[in-house]
């Protein structure tokens, strides 16, 4: 399903580095797999893909979808971090480049309170306003300010419009199950809710509705999607020094250790450039802390060949490359013979274009060696539902393995509070006194 | 027009260390503008704001518009690295966010050429078949593979729907004045051809045809983004201490030389991604090689202070941040009193959206600072093409005196040939033999 090629690792970790890193990842194993780390209240994403397929969950997702199939143009998906990424990132992969144009969506998603930028959000409105509109907000608060700002905007929009009684029709909340303003709110204005469970966090929360809902909205296989991280959740937890999980976080834990600062997680396939967003939310909340942790960074190549190719191969050793590699291509374009060959590019006559991309990555992973840049390698299959809930689940999973091994909780972010209590101070947020 | 604050930087850089970078920067700027250093034979970018505004382009651009403003839907435009990065990010950057959704375009850019990606393609073709269609490619050689590739399937596409002949009034090449696989193609089909001088590389030719006919296709305004431009370069000429670009070149380096190994460009207006991206090619090609450079990355806040935030709060201390600010929101939203305040943001009534941002910023640099990464700003007014030519040319002036100042040539990028000669000789191209 999932197979971790570490063949460019080999020249930078050497195999007695590696079972010392594989020792320590079994240590960190037991106390994942134990509850005996720091944040062991929030494993809940641990079996979330098979709890989840034995639960209603997806049967009320569904309902939902029913009841806006027929009239609704645009659900505009309002959330800030874990609350979308996840359903944003499964989303970009599995659609059409140009659903949008094409217009072959019904209804469409579009996303708010991920930033609070004035000229998005007033863009979005010229937008909606001449749509059906719907929405779901996504916050376990419901105090978060972007979500929170967003949500206000648009709910007066839709109230505005179809009034206070139509609008309980048109907003969904996904929340927590008993507490926070947007539970009191949702229950009080009549909302329906579906609930982020207690002991999941945003950046693990792509299996509950958070994620699901909207990608059922956008006409994706929520099943599918669960089937595939249920069968790497059974694979990952059963120790095994091979277990993919289990090599990557050894293999970039001793990478780190040997002075790699920065992790570049590479793709060919601008499909996966929302995975790389939300992957480098996983892993840089999880393990960024106590002056620790790789800096994750993502690159699209052959593109940002063409951009940061040129550091890659000859600027500051101090990254290695995760190469995000897909076997086969979903669609087949055959590169035909011209005559008159003016291009000169007749030598790939015969060659699909993602025979010559693969033949670039092989290229790429080879230059890259070569410059001093240690490669691992992360393949599926082919991009499909099931294949990209197993590689969700398993960076989840070797997340929380790696964040272990390097001896940091991988479910706290109290670093994400300063900026937040500056913020509120500059805004005069009741409670927050200026002292500066 | 630009303003670099190093408020933020201060207690990471002491007043002697900056005049010593600034020492060093003069002697660098002397390097630049007497044409003394390696790579000197691109240095057409430097006055070409000016040359430009003073030649025929801006009526050549003109002229394809009005062919193809009544009939053409789509223009596919085709060029890898920087010969589509500037006009891409320009555009995004002055776009409605919702122009494809809104359809107030005429025509519709689109970029291909940019990857290898099939599935990539073969979406491309499904959108551009219900479109009548016209093709821009941008390539100095013609024989970059990626462009060449999307090129022929593109051109395939444009005869094959409307003949030889109607193809001549379709496409435009952006290319050579002289040689090269695509001048030739273009003289022998007969091609419109537009020129990219000699002595401007790729990352430095956005006020070259190559930048400013996608702009003008889509509608924006050439002539204020080359006047916006040519103001700062009359500035950026005249050696100042205190010349924005100065300043930048000497704290980079300076902070570089303290052993911070990463810049993040952030901002807080999801329009500057691209931006971003095209600042990355700029300074990640021209500094990242002999074993040295900043590893150039870009956040767009406060979206990625929900990802990336905890990283940059308490992650490794090897980043300093430099904040892409812009003074004044081209919209406005003011957020109104709820009477039932169930979502306790009253404490916001009567502020603009763009109010609460601007506190988020100057919230995140005190936060930043304050957890120990410097932290620098450039700021300008407001998003207008005037304006953004100036921060175009700020940058490019900017690097090449910061990549002299590191002591490497800023218009070479010798690294990216080894990935292009693995997949050559894997790809079995004539003239490259496989010896492995």
């Amino acid at each position: 399903m999932i197979d971790v090629k570490l063949n460019g690792c080999k020249s930078f970790v050497d195999d007695s580095t590696m079972n010392l890193y594989l020792d320590k990842v079994e240590k960190a194993f037991d106390t994942l797999m134990g509850g005996k780390g720091a944040g062991s209240d929030y494993l809940g994403w641990l079996d979330l893909p098979s709890r989840t397929l034995d639960s209603d969950i997806v049967a009320q997702c569904d309902r939902i979808v029913q009841r806006w199939s027929k009239n609704i143009d645009v659900v505009v998906v309002i959330g800030i971090g874990g609350s979308y990424l996840g359903a944003k990132s499964f989303i970009e992969a599995v659609s059409h480049t140009f659903d949008v144009q094409l217009r072959n969506y019904r209804p469409q998603i579009v996303y708010a309170g991920h930033n609070m930028t004035e000229i998005y959000l007033a863009d979005l409105l010229d937008f909606i306003k001449q749509k059906s509109v719907a929405a779901v907000v996504v916050s376990k608060s419901g105090t978060t300010t972007e979500p929170a700002v967003a949500f206000r905007l648009i709910r007066n929009h839709i109230e505005g419009r179809y009034g206070k009684e139509e609008a309980r029709n048109r907003i969904v909340a996904i929340t927590d199950s008993s507490k926070g303003a947007l539970k009191s709110m949702s229950d009080k204005e009549g909302y329906t809710t579906l609930v982020i469970p207690d002991n999941v966090g945003g950046r693990y929360s792509v299996f509950t509705s958070a994620g699901l809902l909207p990608i059922a909205l956008a006409g994706h296989d929520m099943k599918d999607f669960l089937e595939g991280a249920r069968a790497m959740e059974r694979k990952c937890k059963v120790w095994d020094r091979n277990n993919p999980a289990v090599q990557y976080a050894a293999v970039r834990n001793a990478l780190y250790m040997s002075g790699r600062k920065i992790e570049v997680l590479s793709n060919f396939n601008p499909r996966l450039v929302m995975f790389g967003e939300w992957w480098k939310q996983l892993f840089g909340e999880s393990e960024g802390k106590d002056g620790k942790g790789l800096f994750p960074v993502t690159m699209t190549f052959t593109t940002d060949l063409h951009s940061l190719g040129q550091y890659m191969q000859q600027g500051e050793r101090i990254m290695f490359e995760t190469v995000l590699s897909i076997r086969q291509s979903n669609r087949t374009i055959v590169l035909a013979t011209e005559q008159e060959n003016l291009d000169g590019l007749n030598y790939l006559s015969g060659k699909t274009i993602g025979e010559c991309n693969k033949k670039a990555e092989l290229a790429t992973i080879q230059a890259h060696v070569e410059g001093g840049v240690p490669c691992a390698v992360i393949e599926i299959n082919n991009i499909t539902e099931y294949n990209l809930g197993a590689l969700y689940y398993f960076f989840e999973f070797a997340c929380a393995l790696s964040a272990y091994t390097l001896g940091v909780n991988p479910f706290d972010q109290p670093g994400v509070e300063l900026y937040k209590r500056n913020m509120f101070t500059l805004l005069g947020k009741p409670g927050f006194v200026n002292n500066k």
